[in-house]
């Protein structure tokens, strides 16, 4: 029996999240776990390094199989690749120790969160960004930002549906850049809650906007209530952009 | 009465191109005219500054029409947008001369074809973008793109479907550029018969795969015969970037 790590890249727009569902909704795992079926029998459910959301993108996904199958590690991307849609793509497979384990072996996760803050969006970027026509204030979210670094209790940073059993994350960086008319929100942790990156993602837009004041962020954070916080910003400007392992 | 030019942006993807068809098909034209109908009443139908095909995206299209409105020139776009899917985007407007027509008035257009020349293709380029595995050899596309320059029949450079007199036209430029895995090709030109950019982008891809030699370029483009050249490349790669008046 091999273990079998791949790299994926997906555009999430079309798909209910990595996770298979009860219901029929398309999933990426279900998705893959079906192209894995045609390249090796039986291979094993492709456990994923996370639970993106419905509509969350990943730049570089990380997830492991164990089968028995004789196609080289280096072949796997283009066998699988013929089975899957063109919205995810295997980008690269490795053949892994039997303990490797997507979730359990990470020790840091880094998203991205893109925000086009232009008067008109563009229609190129609008799938991929969360548009805002109001000028943010940068160094007011890089304030912001500060706050969340370390450990903390992200409880009133989560959504209802949480299933973890502590909601205590460490947050190892917090970067707010602009670059042009993109503004980015780069995230580094050991875990995040359910919405967790999305819930920032829009406290931090609210800073950018006045609507927060950068210097209540420890006492937002503290209150662990989730109405203290900002919106939760769409799914759609979110990348799963680094795992490490 | 006003007339009054606009600068739009759109993904193509969704659309059976600019022009309104006898059919129901969602075209640009139709859905822009809509819209217009909701903010100026009632407005002439839009003109447009050519017939982007199916699937061809816009980066820089003009248009005009005719309407009684008070609306100032710099708040149409928001008015507009309103009213407009987010894969259409009117980005500026402008009054013009009575005198000003979005395709007579125009004396250069220039298209971008994009290749991505990846062994696999990225998920979020491929939705804009051909594909192609095959390393590309960009000089040998480079010495192919000369031999399109000045003023050439292109009766072999177009598809079946033409309806225009006379198949001469004049290119001004055409530029291979390679940036990363990504190869765009930018031609320039007086006007464009049918297809024509996107036959021109699939015979320079056959030269860069070494399926055509570039030598034969003057002697193809010259011969007028369709089946001599590349094939039609797939219109998602194909922008509109710029027209000129």
């Amino acid at each position: 029996m091999r273990n079998i790590k791949l790299y994926l890249r997906y555009d999430g727009t079309n798909y209910h999240g990595w996770q298979v569902q009860k219901n029929t909704d398309l999933t990426i795992q279900g998705i893959l776990y079906e192209a894995l079926k045609k390249i090796c029998d039986p291979p094993s459910p492709p456990c994923g390094c996370g639970r993106t959301d419905a509509g969350v993108h990943a730049l570089f996904y990380v997830c492991n199989f164990i089968a028995e199958t004789n196609i080289p590690a280096e072949k796997i991307p283009y066998a699988l690749n013929s089975y899957l849609p063109r919205d995810i793509r295997c980008m690269a497979a490795f053949d892994e120790d039997m303990d490797f384990h997507s979730v359990k072996s990470a020790v840091k996760k880094t998203y991205t969160y893109y925000i086009q803050n232009t008067p008109i969006p563009d229609p190129f970027k609008d799938p991929y960004m969360w548009h805002c026509q109001y000028p943010l204030d940068i160094e007011k979210m890089r304030d912001a930002a500060g706050a969340f670094l370390g450990e903390h209790d992200f409880y009133g940073f989560s959504s209802s549906g949480r299933s973890t059993k502590t909601t205590v994350r460490t947050i190892y960086s917090l970067k707010v850049n602009k670059d042009g008319d993109i503004v980015s929100i780069e995230i580094s942790g050991n875990g995040f809650l359910y919405n967790m990156v999305r819930i920032i993602a829009g406290t931090l837009m609210f800073c950018g906007c006045g609507k927060i004041r950068p210097e209540n962020m420890p006492e937002i954070i503290a209150s662990c209530n989730r109405e203290a916080a900002g919106i939760t910003a769409p799914a759609k400007g979110l990348f799963l952009t680094e795992v490490c392992y």
